[in-house]
C-alpha cells in the first residue's frame, strides 16, 4: 500500500450553530429521507432557526475595568466581548448545545480571553479570582457533556478561556518517543508536527479535526485506534497545569511509584481543579502501511464474543469495531449511506497499522473465523475508515428535518456488556414510546480491553414539540438504568455537567469528597467550571 | 515445555529479622567470601546480633481498655500486645530495617490488630480514631521504603494492622477475566487459587512469597513479568477502600471517563488515605509454556539500545532484563554465585510466556540480534529464574559478614537513562569513598516502556563503623542526584518515610497540596501511616 496515512488536514474554524466545516453541511440523501418515515413515522420539518444575528443575548456582565485586566494578561486584542464571540463559546456539540443553538435566545459567556502560553494562563486565572469572575476552559469546543455551558455559580460573571493560541509541538525527544505539546494544539496539528519526524500520536476520537490534545487528556478521550493504541489516558506521560493558587509540572518518568500518579487527577478533571496547558505524549514511528479487513457475524452476540477472544488475547488490531444488527442494518457507520443496503447480521470492522501487521492480521483473522465470523473483504472497513469524521455532519441534517439524533456511550465487563446493552435499549426505547415518538436505536463496541468493552449508542426519535425536555426526561432514565447495569457514566464523553448527578452515584459520596476537597484545595473562590463534574453542591467555603 | 508453571507455594512465616524462610538462611557460598576481599578490601565481621529474646522494647502505650476496644471489634485472639508480636511488626526489610533489627533497643507499635474482613477494618480505623492511636497498615511486611516504620505521630500510641486474615478469592468473573481478592492475599495463595481455574496474575516482584496484593496496590509495585504484564498499576480494575471517614468500592469498567480515576488515588497512597481492603484484578490463562533465551552484548549501551527497540517495537518477551558491566561480571543476578564467571559485556535475559511465544521471540530476537546481541541459550535465563526471588537471602549472608548491602531504584526516559546511570553510580561511589569504605556497585535494568526504563542499583560496601548513619548519608546524595537528572525517586519500591522529603521535589508543592487535601478529607486526625509519602509536615489540622 503507498497510501499517504497522515491525517493532519487543518479544519475550518466550526460552523456556529451545528458541527464542523461550514463547506460540509448538507442535506439528507434521499436514501435516508426514504428511509425515516419507515423507521419513525411522518416527521415535521421544524420551523427555521435563528441565523447569528438574530440570536437575542443577555449584555456583558462584566465591566471595563475586568476587560482591561485580562487585556493586560493576554493583549487587548485577545479579549473579545463582542455578540459573535460569545455566541460560539455558548456551548460544545451535544445533541442538547445545537438545539439551544436553535433558539432565538441564548446563554453565552460574558467575554471570551485567549491566554497564548502558561504564564498568561496562570495570570488570568489570578485575575478572574480576584475580580470574581467564573472561567470555562474551552479548546476544540467539542464537548458532548456540557462542560463547556457558561455557567458562573455564584460568581459575579464567566468568562471562556479560549486556549487555541497554546499551540505547537514545543519539545520532541526522538530517541525516547515522547513530544510536549502546549495544550490547545488540535488533533490535525498534532498529527502534522510529528508527521515531519514520521512520527504519530495515533488519537483518532470522532472529534479529530476540531479537539485539542488539552481536551482528550481533561474528559478521558478514547480514540478510534484505541485497540492499537490504548486510551489517551494511556498516551498521556506528563502534563503541566496552572491552577487559581499554584501550579504543576507532573511527569519524570513512564513507570514510578513515587505517591499516587497525580497525572490521573487532572485527567478527567475536565477543567475544575486547574487549565491544563501543555501534554507530554508517548508517539510512535508513523506507520507506513495500513491492511483492513471487514468481517461479518451471524448476530451481535457472536460478533461480542469474537472481539473478547481478540482483546484477551492481544497483540491484534490497531482499530476493531461491531455494529449490532441494528445498525448493521441500516448503514450508519457509513455516512449517508443509510438504507443503501438493509444488511443481515452484525458487521465488524478491523484495521492493522503499524509493525507485524500480516501476522496480527492473520492471529486475529483466525480467531474471529472461530468465532463464527466470515470476511467480506476490505471495502467496507475502507469506506468507514473514509468518512469516520463526518457522522456529526448526518446529526445537523437530521435536526434540520425535525428528527431527533443523539448519541451516548457507557462501558462495563464483558459478563454484563448484554445485559446493560438490553437495559440501556429498554431505557430509550420506553422512554420515547412513553413520549409520544418512535425511535431507532443502533448499538456498537468500538473501544475493547481484556476484561470488558464498550458500548455506544445512536438513537434516532420522531419527536414531536419540545425536543429538549423529552430527551431530559429519556436521558435521566438511560443514566438511571446505565448505573443500575453495573456501567459507568461514561466510557469517553466525560461528565461534565450532563452526567454529574449520577457521578456520585458511581463514585460514591465517599468519592465526591475527594474531589470536592482537591477542588477547595486548588480553587479555593470555585471560579473553574463551576456545576462540571462534581455538581453544584460545591460552595467556595468548606462545610467544616 | 511440560514443565508446571504455577508458583503458588506457600511460604512459611518470615524470618524476625532477617528475609524469607528461616530454615533457608545460609551462610555467604565461598566464591563470594573469596571476592568480597578484592573487591571491597578487608572486611570485620561484626559484633553477633542479639536474638528475639535479648531485645529490649518500651511497655506497650495501650490501656486495658483500648485492647478491649480492638478486641470487641477483631476478637479477643487477634489483639496482642506481646513481645514478640509487636517485634515482628517493627519494620519492613530494607537494609535500614535489617540493622535496626539487629541492635539491642527496638522501636515497635504497641501492639498488633489483625481484622478479617473489611468491616472489622473499617471498626478498627474508628476505635483508633476515637483512642488517638495511629494506624500503621501491615500486609506482608516486605517494604523496603520505612512505611512500615511505628510511627506514632502526635498520637497516643501506634498499633500495626496486621492484614493476613483478609485473604482469598472472593469472586471470579472467568468470561471477564476479573477477579477480586480480599486485600492481605499473598501473591503464592492468589497464583494458587487462580490456578485451580486455569488462570494466573502474573505479578512476580522479588517480594512475591511474602507481599499481598493490597500492598503491591499500596506500593504501586512493578514485577519481572512487567514487559509482558504490565506493572500491578495496570492490572488493578477495582479497589475496596476503608477511611477513617468512610469507605470506596472503586471500578466499573475497564475504560471510563467519569471523572478523575480514583483508583490512582490509592495506587501508591501507602496507607495515608485509607487500608486497601479488596483489590480487584485482571487474570489471564496460565501460560502452559515458557520459552527462555539469554544474550549477551558488548556493553551496557548497546544492550539498553537494543531493549529499547524492544519496547518500541511492542508484543515482544514477558520478562526481559539487562545486567551492566559490573552486574554482569559477578553474576550476582544468580544467586550464590558470585564470582562464578568473570563474564565480559553486558548479560540479558529473556523469557516467553502465554499466546504465540515462538513469533514473539522470533521478532525480538531479531531485534536483539541487529542491536549487536548474541545468544547464548537457554541455561542463564533459567537460572535466573529459578532463583529470582533468593535474591535477599544472599543479603542476609553478607550483612552477617559485616558487608553492607542495599538496593534502590529509579527510572527515566530512554534520552536521560544513561546520565541519570551516571549520576546515581556516581553518588554511590563518592558517598562511599569519602565514609572510607570501599563498594562495589551493580545495575540493570528490568522493567521497560515504549518511552524509558528502569535502573535498579545493588551496592556492596566494606562500611567500617556505623553502617545506618554512613548509608543514611550515602543515600540522602543518591536521592538528590536522582531528582538532579530527572529521574523518579522510586519506579517500584515507593515513598514511605525514606523517600518522603524527596518527594516534595518530585512533584512539587502543589503536588503536596493535593495529596495533603485529600488527607485531610479521609483521615481528620492524620492516624494513617504518620510521615509516610507526603512527610511529616501534615499535621492534624487544616493551616487555613
Amino acid at each position: 500500500m503507498t497510501e499517504e496515512i497522515g491525517r493532519g488536514e487543518d479544519a475550518p474554524p466550526m460552523r456556529w450553530n451545528g458541527w464542523g466545516d461550514p463547506q460540509k453541511a448538507k442535506d439528507l440523501p434521499f436514501a435516508v429521507r426514504s428511509l425515516l418515515p419507515l423507521l419513525l413515522g411522518r416527521i415535521r420539518r421544524p420551523d427555521a432557526a435563528p441565523t447569528l444575528e438574530d440570536v437575542e443575548i443577555a449584555p456583558t456582565a462584566l465591566a471595563e475595568a475586568d476587560l482591561a485586566a485580562f487585556a493586560a494578561v493576554v493583549g487587548p486584542a485577545h479579549v473579545d466581548a463582542g455578540r459573535e464571540a460569545r455566541i460560539r463559546h455558548a456551548g460544545g456539540r451535544s445533541t442538547i448545545d445545537l438545539l439551544r443553538r436553535r433558539q432565538h435566545r441564548q446563554v453565552v459567556p460574558d467575554a471570551v480571553i485567549a491566554p497564548s502560553a502558561h504564564d498568561e494562563v496562570h495570570a488570568c486565572l489570578r485575575v478572574a479570582a480576584e475580580r470574581d469572575l467564573a472561567v470555562i476552559p474551552f479548546g476544540g469546543g467539542t464537548s458532548v457533556v456540557g462542560a463547556l455551558d457558561p455557567e458562573r455559580g455564584a460568581h459575579r460573571g464567566v468568562v471562556s478561556l479560549d486556549l487555541h493560541r497554546l499551540s505547537g509541538l514545543l519539545r520532541l525527544d526522538e530517541e525516547s518517543g515522547d513530544a510536549v505539546f502546549a495544550a490547545g494544539t488540535t488533533g490535525p496539528e498534532a498529527e502534522r508536527l510529528l508527521a515531519e519526524h514520521g512520527l504519530e500520536l495515533g488519537h483518532y476520537p470522532q472529534s479529530f479535526r476540531y479537539a485539542t490534545l488539552g481536551g482528550f487528556a481533561a474528559a478521558r478521550s478514547s480514540g478510534q485506534n484505541s485497540a492499537g493504541h490504548g486510551r489517551f489516558d494511556t498516551m498521556v506521560t506528563g502534563l503541566r497545569v496552572a491552577t487559581p493558587t499554584g501550579a504543576l509540572d507532573l511527569g519524570r518518568s513512564p513507570g514510578s511509584a513515587a505517591g499516587p500518579d497525580l497525572i490521573r487527577v487532572f485527567l478527567g478533571s475536565e477543567g475544575i481543579f486547574g487549565v491544563i496547558t501543555e501534554v507530554r505524549v508517548r508517539v510512535h514511528p508513523a506507520p507506513a502501511e495500513r491492511l483492513f479487513e471487514a468481517w461479518t457475524f451471524p448476530d451481535f452476540a457472536s460478533g461480542a464474543a469474537a472481539l473478547r477472544a481478540v482483546a484477551q488475547q492481544g497483540g491484534g488490531p490497531t482499530v476493531i469495531r461491531l455494529s449490532d444488527e441494528s445498525e448493521t442494518a441500516v448503514s450508519l457507520a457509513q455516512v449517508g449511506k443509510i438504507g443503501k443496503a438493509m444488511a443481515k447480521g452484525a458487521s465488524a470492522i478491523t484495521v492493522y497499522e503499524g509493525r507485524d501487521i500480516e501476522h496480527r492480521r492473520a492471529v486475529t483473522s483466525d480467531l474471529l473465523r472461530r468465532a463464527g465470523g466470515t470476511s467480506s473483504g476490505e471495502g467496507a472497513a475502507e469506506e468507514w475508515l473514509a468518512g469516520r469524521f463526518d457522522g456529526p455532519y448526518l446529526r445537523d441534517a437530521l435536526l434540520d428535518a425535525g428528527v431527533f439524533c443523539e448519541t451516548l456511550e457507557t462501558a462495563t465487563t464483558w459478563s454484563q456488556l448484554h445485559g446493560l446493552r438490553a437495559a440501556v435499549l429498554n431505557a430509550l426505547r420506553d422512554g420515547f414510546t412513553e413520549a409520544g415518538a418512535k425511535s431507532y436505536i443502533m448499538c456498537h463496541i468500538s473501544h475493547i480491553y481484556p476484561t470488558g468493552a464498550s458500548l455506544y449508542f445512536t438513537v434516532l426519535a420522531g419527536v414531536r414539540g419540545d425536543q429538549l425536555a423529552v430527551w431530559d426526561d429519556v436521558k435521566s432514565r438511560v443514566n438511571d438504568a446505565i448505573l443500575a447495569a453495573g456501567g459507568t457514566i461514561s466510557h469517553h464523553h466525560a461528565v461534565g455537567r450532563d452526567h454529574a448527578p449520577w457521578l456520585a452515584e458511581e463514585i460514591g459520596e465517599t468519592g465526591i469528597r475527594i474531589l470536592t476537597a482537591i477542588k477547595r484545595e486548588l480553587d479555593p473562590q470555585g471560579i473553574l467550571n463551576p456545576g462540571a463534574v462534581i455538581g453544584r453542591g460545591v460552595t467556595a467555603h468548606p462545610a467544616s
